[in-house]
């Protein structure tokens, strides 16, 4: 079939065509059951072999170490921002590291549930978020029950190139991470974290799928609000199939996990990341005409806003690049400008093909 | 293509072979656009034309009038089972009748936000539920927020022939209904009901979707303790986009309401209904062998549960249905014995052929 266009999305985003070409040829009749996945009740044996298929995988992919509970659950991000604290506050103290709109959003809907408090941010005057504060600065509070980071800022293009160490800095608590927008680009040092979240709609599958990665112990202390089917005891005992999960999302990520499998996995991605970021910011930052306002060392390997001098542009550069088959390179309206999001699923020739692209135009318009 | 085999599970359920052909034909380019609808920013005018176009159409079909929301959620009906009372109980008096697992779930759920009390229940001594409660013998307490009932129960096979009226009984509560499993196969009187809603895995679409349809005096009364994804309030504002949707379920379920509407609606639907029922129950009742426990008047036309005098048949009688094509035909774990759920996307045919199979593993093993 001819090149597909390249799509820039944030998420829902991009997923690696060799994995719909499977879905759609196993539509009607996976592996001969004469069932779609869609159709396949979730307590019959063929559905538990794709759950625990992606579980396996997805523990395989990430090195999850076996006190880690991996959970198939629903709501995305937003929803975790509430069941996060319901499950770990206790209703007592926790820490925030405020470093963009998802931790922003995190921090907000926390304080319906417990004592939230920043710990730190980025945040600057004119309310950007180009860096990120140094772990050692953190105002950690003693008996914190968890310490929240986002690790990948999906609309500020900010990442922690590494995860804090929190017991160095002095502090028992478990470190929660929004991990949504890089999950499986680069290997999580498990021994910094007690829980790991992500919408899988930006590097994984499908929207309506989150994933739940929580230290076992950390598990069975939720509030009397928290609704049952959001309870990580009562998820993690049922196998994630205390109420029905989403079952084709799962086979879709399963579909994922296995494809990344077969690229080489999680090491081999991180490689392509570093190479398809440094192509990308390379040319923003030689070009005298793109920007990227991140601190270097603060820049995401997946979401890179940048913008032109004019904003009179941006409309005849998005016409162009559909024009080409670059899709969805429209920044946040928070934010404005452009962005790409260069995900697992992006080739390094979408990353070339937008770089030409941005060359063209410059010439052109610049 | 040679026939599909017929799938009787209870949900995740068949889907049409026409829905899952015209998904698999779009699934690398949706009408053009170079995209997956999984891949799909849910805020580009892609997406937004399909959630609007499926939310116009089940607004059709239902006859949903202008004053209720219809909202896409997440959580299927267990989730729900909290959601509902965070969103309308107000933490005060909330009545529940009780008439099987479903709605024992949700009285159960309903007591952790509200001062929950059965008004009904057709529990008889031994755990079964084979009647329905007269609607002129329930306790409705004055000043309750809501009263809940599961008009269609799929685990037992009873089903609400008619909606109660509760302003005719004296009550001023609005009527909530889980119709999970029967909804889309009769219609709906809303001038009994403020809220319904229905997971989407068994008579409409992929397991992941939650359909909450309220009327607008009944949204804005949230809980401070619901979180700000599952507050209707928030839902109905953003459109069903204050959380990133489950898209691709949308689309399915979309492509579900158009292949009902081309079939006729919700009127022609259930002339099929009552015309498969019939068939399969009148060979249960008429075959000395077969026997549904509940009575005539009360008897799902989705989930029929049926049992041999036997214990020892039943393994032979799934083989062999599995042999023919008759796939998930296995009852409960609760109720034992088999059961056929019949939902819109089951054909006269498949019932026809689960008969003419039954008849035949009587005369060898009645």
């Amino acid at each position: 079939m001819k090149q597909r266009p390249y799509n820039f999305s944030a998420g829902p985003a991009a997923l690696p065509a060799e994995v719909l070409e499977q879905a759609a040829a196993e539509m009607l009749d996976w592996h001969g059951s004469g069932m779609s996945v869609m159709e396949m009740s979730h307590r019959g044996k063929e559905f538990i072999s794709i759950a625990h298929q992606a579980e396996a995988d997805l523990r395989r992919l990430l090195a999850v170490p076996p006190n880690f509970h991996i959970l198939f659950m629903q709501g995305g991000g937003l929803a975790e921002n509430a069941i996060v604290p319901l499950n770990l506050s206790g209703g007592a103290a926790v820490d925030f590291v405020v470093t963009g709109s998802w931790s922003q959003k995190s921090f907000k809907e926390a304080k319906k549930y417990c004592d939230a408090q920043l710990a730190a941010t980025n945040t600057a005057d004119d309310g950007s978020h180009t860096t990120l504060p140094d772990p050692a600065s953190w105002k950690l509070r003693r008996g914190a029950r968890y310490l929240h980071v986002c690790s990948n800022e999906t609309i500020h293009g900010v990442e922690f190139q590494e995860l804090p160490d929190l017991k160095a800095l002095g502090s028992d608590a478990p470190l929660v991470i929004d991990c949504s927008s890089h999950i499986l680009s680069r290997s999580i040092d498990w021994s910094r974290v007690g829980l790991a979240f992500a919408g899988a709609q930006k590097n994984i599958g499908p929207a309506g799928l989150t994933i739940v990665i929580v230290r076992e112990d950390l598990v069975g202390h939720a509030l009397p609000a928290c609704p049952s089917a959001f309870d990580y005891k009562t998820v993690a005992e049922h196998g994630s199939m205390f109420n029905t999960p989403p079952t084709y999302a799962i086979y879709i990520a399963g579909l994922v996990f296995q494809w990344l499998l077969r690229q080489g996995g999680v090491a081999e991605l991180e490689r392509r990341a570093v190479q398809k970021a440094e192509l990308l910011y390379g040319a923003i930052d030689a070009s005298g005409f793109y920007s990227n306002k991140v601190a270097p060392d603060c820049r995401s390997r997946m979401n890179v806003p940048f913008f032109m001098p004019d904003e009179r542009l941006y409309a005849l550069f998005l016409a162009g690049a559909v024009e080409r088959g670059l899709l969805q390179l429209k920044g946040h309206k928070s934010v404005g400008g452009l962005r790409a999001s260069i995900y697992n699923a992006m080739p390094l020739e979408g990353v070339q093909a937008l770089v030409s692209y941005m060359t063209e135009f410059q010439a052109r318009h610049g």
